[in-house]
């Protein structure tokens, strides 16, 4: 099953084009909390018929999944088609095999388009059957490859000897050859460092996108990341506590497609 | 709020003294698939009543709660506290703050009373507030040092030069200082690597529990990681799908409470 209103598009190739006819790299992060969850399926349609001219895609947290329910995720799901906008799940799975399978499986029934997954779970008995669902089905597989938070420096940053013979390498220099040799249609690059976008960017072939969450209130800025080599920016509140969404993520449309 | 049933006993000592009343180290791992979640919430209630006098735990998937719904993951949570079994959500979370603390307090809300964390998210923004909640009410946080599936061993088996000026340490021996600094109630080791085991179990103090998934199916045997040092085993088809789960699950906790 593909993309319900995009039947012949991969996920890689519906978002540029929907990045392309919007003249934005702006991906509303949905993060929808409070009862009851009617009022959230509201709030949430209002939130992406507002902004859906300024925006590429949705990206879905799963606490937002949680709140709403199975159905009214679907729900949700269909009102982002509607604007003509891919819907991202930003899962960062990564378990066994058996798990990972049902998960995404589910997701990608529900209507998601893409999937974001993290990458220390391994190929073998791992994440491979999510790569092999997604690139059946047309959907998309985004791989974290270093995370938004300061905590998170710790991990994705240290250095690594996976070969003895070798120099020691960063994780997140692993992670992002792990998403090339995978196949992975993204690699996820917190804006917040983007000395760390830039050296991805440099290593990743170009169709494969960086998308990098933590603009505005998690400190980081489109024009920097974008100068690094962010190909897409994931922006939550600033868009959806903004006074006036639509200005904002207007606003941050512009930003994102001015020349570097 | 505490276990609704235990209602002044943290985690830690909750399966303790079941595992000492039952005369079992075992953990039920229940992976409910396929509908009507009815169905579904039948045969969980089900194998958690035979097994129930060979257990110390539930431990329940990310597929079963997506394949119930809330209210009757509430409703298994319930049987299984009803048998006097604490119940488990192995989720691997490792998320940013915000969405670390919506998804480990829903499932608190609903009666878990212990979480599986993946501790590549870091502390800082990272999984804080999950340690803190659970400290707060009772519940436990169990740590990931090494997946049991074979593609874990590239990342969990890592060598890692966090301090250019020290020795390289493995990725596991990390994750366990961690679990050991961050104060969790367990680490999972898996089972399929008793070596791991013995070494994780040597570096992390007593009261710390080493929780072993992987056996049966997946390879590992109860006895051999007992010798290791494993503290509880969680065991899933093994039992489920066993022509007598109640005879499955009374042979496994004689293995795990035999003298090693």
């Amino acid at each position: 099953m593909r993309n319900p209103d995009n039947s012949d598009t991969p996920f890689r190739e519906y978002i540029l084009r929907t990045s392309k006819n919007n003249f934005s790299k702006i991906i509303l992060a949905l993060d929808l909390q409070g009862s009851p969850s009617s009022k959230l399926l509201r709030s949430g349609r209002s939130l992406i018929e507002k902004t859906a001219p300024y925006l590429c895609a949705v990206k879905v947290g799963r606490p937002t999944v949680l709140n709403l329910g199975t159905e009214k995720t679907r729900a949700l799901i269909k009102t982002s088609h509607a604007n003509d906008l891919p819907c991202i799940i930003d899962d960062k799975l990564g378990d066994i095999d058996e798990v990972n399978s049902a998960i995404s499986q589910a997701y990608f029934n529900l209507g998601f388009d893409g999937i974001i997954v993290n990458p220390i779970a391994g190929w073998k008995r791992g994440l491979e059957p999510v790569f092999k669902t997604a690139e059946k089905e047309g959907k998309g597989v985004i791989v974290l490859v270093y995370m938004s938070n300061p905590g998170a420096s710790d991990s994705f940053g240290q250095l690594v000897l996976r070969n003895p013979k070798e120099k020691p390498r960063h994780q997140y220099e692993i992670f992002a050859q792990l998403a090339e040799e995978w196949g992975a249609d993204g690699a996820v690059v917190g804006a917040t460092r983007p000395e760390i976008v830039r050296k991805v960017r440099s290593q990743l072939s170009d169709d494969i996108q960086i998308y990098s969450p933590g603009i505005g209130t998690q400190g980081g800025r489109v024009l920097q990341a974008s100068k690094a080599g962010s190909n897409f920016f994931i922006i939550g509140r600033s868009i959806t506590r903004a006074q006036d969404p639509e200005r904002a993520a207007h606003n941050f449309a512009r930003q994102s497609t001015a020349e570097p």
